[in-house]
């Protein structure tokens, strides 16, 4: 795949993503409450859709459908706004700034956007438990997802790597630490994102192993990029660029290990990823694009510095 | 039932509920992390545990049994417990007490207890979507109880009732606005608390019906004998005593309409409850006594002082 061509290719799967979103919320039409519309304004316009994206991505590989994934490709990315917008508050992180655009709570409020956390992640649940999942998927498997997400979103994943990342917070924290917060914080639902795809597609159990090794180490990456990135002063995704949340020591890769090392770990990781998708050939080349991406820019960036 | 047979059906309800809780979190064993002791801490020791009650009450009245039940009803008191640390914290009402203690925000600070929340929100969809709740019940019929209590939980239930509750705070409010949040806030869960232990049981469509009227009558009951409480001095549940919230000016219907007559709308909801539950007999006896409770304590505050 081109350069082009991978552009070219996000960029539908964004709109696709996008249009489902907006579906997804119909239900909800007419509906005036301030509080939707801080919802909205923390799922639209959004980043580049990556975690919904891998859902696609690893779902089609295996020859699942576009509309049998999108619900969930949907409920992951409203986990990963609702992460956002609660991580911005000023109890969190205190970012003013998200994409270059003022936080959900600078613009609604603290209690605003506080519950239009809640909001999202409830709706997450609540979308892909809907009848519409239902009517194009076994009952069981998708009771299986939704036991998935959940693990992936609480305490044994994105809760618990934001509560010890707080914790860790202007401490001095070892590169196991570091691990254990960028595993659950950022790769949970990475990995989440990824195995839902596959299952939805009928993946075989071996081929899911396979894939979950892809999105554990591709979870990993995602956050070294984005440490290494934020430690050159830009972001992989550009989702937290113009953040103003440096005042706080946080515990990144870089700030451990050097920005040496953390390069090193991450060239690794991008060929642990490779390797994992190398039984697949062509029918990988999309999750191995975006795997390429992920790590490219923050190699590049480096390298350019 | 009398005074003391309900006293002790409720000991032992709750008895039943809090091991209940203590068994789902078993999964989390030797977990140490902070905002696992924040999540506890917002469970235990809890309060009279009315909801996940009427969770059994109402399912036992169509034949359910208790362990059927009560993943359901840890569901339903995990949700409860997340919006009241929600609700809590400075950006909402800025509580420090709640049932005498301090809230969870004063004990583990605003980030934690933000994540806390978050936590106990996510593990109720988490525990109601395993393994053991699917070895009893058929998928569908679990799928349908998710989607149920994630619909009573987000914006058209839990967290819009909060959302407007947020916005009305010091404005005049009409009767229709505070009946809005209250059916909302406070009423979702209470009918989906109610709906879910029937549905769990296998009632039928009609029973369905009358026990959701009956849901929708105590919902709003239970919210209006809090605030005649509240305005009184003294709370229904003990759930909101020696709160400080009272410097801000809380949509609530003795506000609104008057003491008088507030009593008098919750005399008549006392009756409606009645009525739909009056072609049960016997049967109905605990779901009558818990709504007896609830009414009781406000009217004889009132007619007190």
């Amino acid at each position: 795949m081109t350069h082009s061509e991978f552009a070219e290719y996000l960029q539908v799967q964004r709109s696709a993503i996008d249009r489902a979103l907006e579906r997804s919320l119909r239900v909800y039409h007419g509906q005036t409450l301030t509080v939707f519309k801080a919802m909205r304004y923390g799922l639209f316009p959004g980043g580049k859709r990556i975690r919904p994206t891998l859902t696609l991505a690893a779902g089609e590989m295996f020859g699942g459908k576009q509309k049998d994934l999108l619900p969930f490709a949907c409920a992951v990315e409203m986990i990963h706004a609702y992460s956002i917008i609660h991580d911005d508050l000023p109890a969190m992180d205190d970012d003013d700034l998200r994409r270059g655009q003022p936080t959900a709570h600078k613009v609604f409020g603290e209690g605003m956007a506080l519950l239009a956390g809640d909001g999202l992640l409830t709706e997450a649940f609540h979308l892909i438990s809907g009848p519409q999942v239902l009517r194009k998927l076994p009952a069981e498997l998708v009771l299986q997802l939704i036991h998935e997400l959940s693990h992936a979103a609480g305490i044994a994943g994105l809760v618990g790597g934001q509560a010890v990342d707080l914790e860790a917070e202007n401490q001095d924290v070892d590169v196991a630490t570091v691990e254990y917060i960028h595993v659950r914080k950022t790769g949970a639902l990475i990995l989440a994102a990824i195995r839902i795809g596959a299952q939805v597609a009928g993946a075989k159990p071996g081929d899911l192993r396979r894939i979950s090794k892809f999105g554990e180490y591709l979870g990993l990456a995602f956050q070294i990029a984005d440490d290494i990135l934020d430690a050159l002063g830009v972001t992989v995704t550009g989702e937290r660029a113009e953040s103003d949340h440096n005042e706080l020591k946080k515990a990144t890769y870089p700030s451990v290990v050097g920005i040496v090392q953390a390069t090193e770990r991450l060239q690794e990781l991008s060929r642990q990823c490779d390797r994992e998708l190398a039984p697949y050939g062509n029918m990988a080349e999309r999750l191995q694009a975006i795997a390429e991406h992920v790590v490219a820019r923050a190699i590049r960036q480096r390298e350019a510095q």
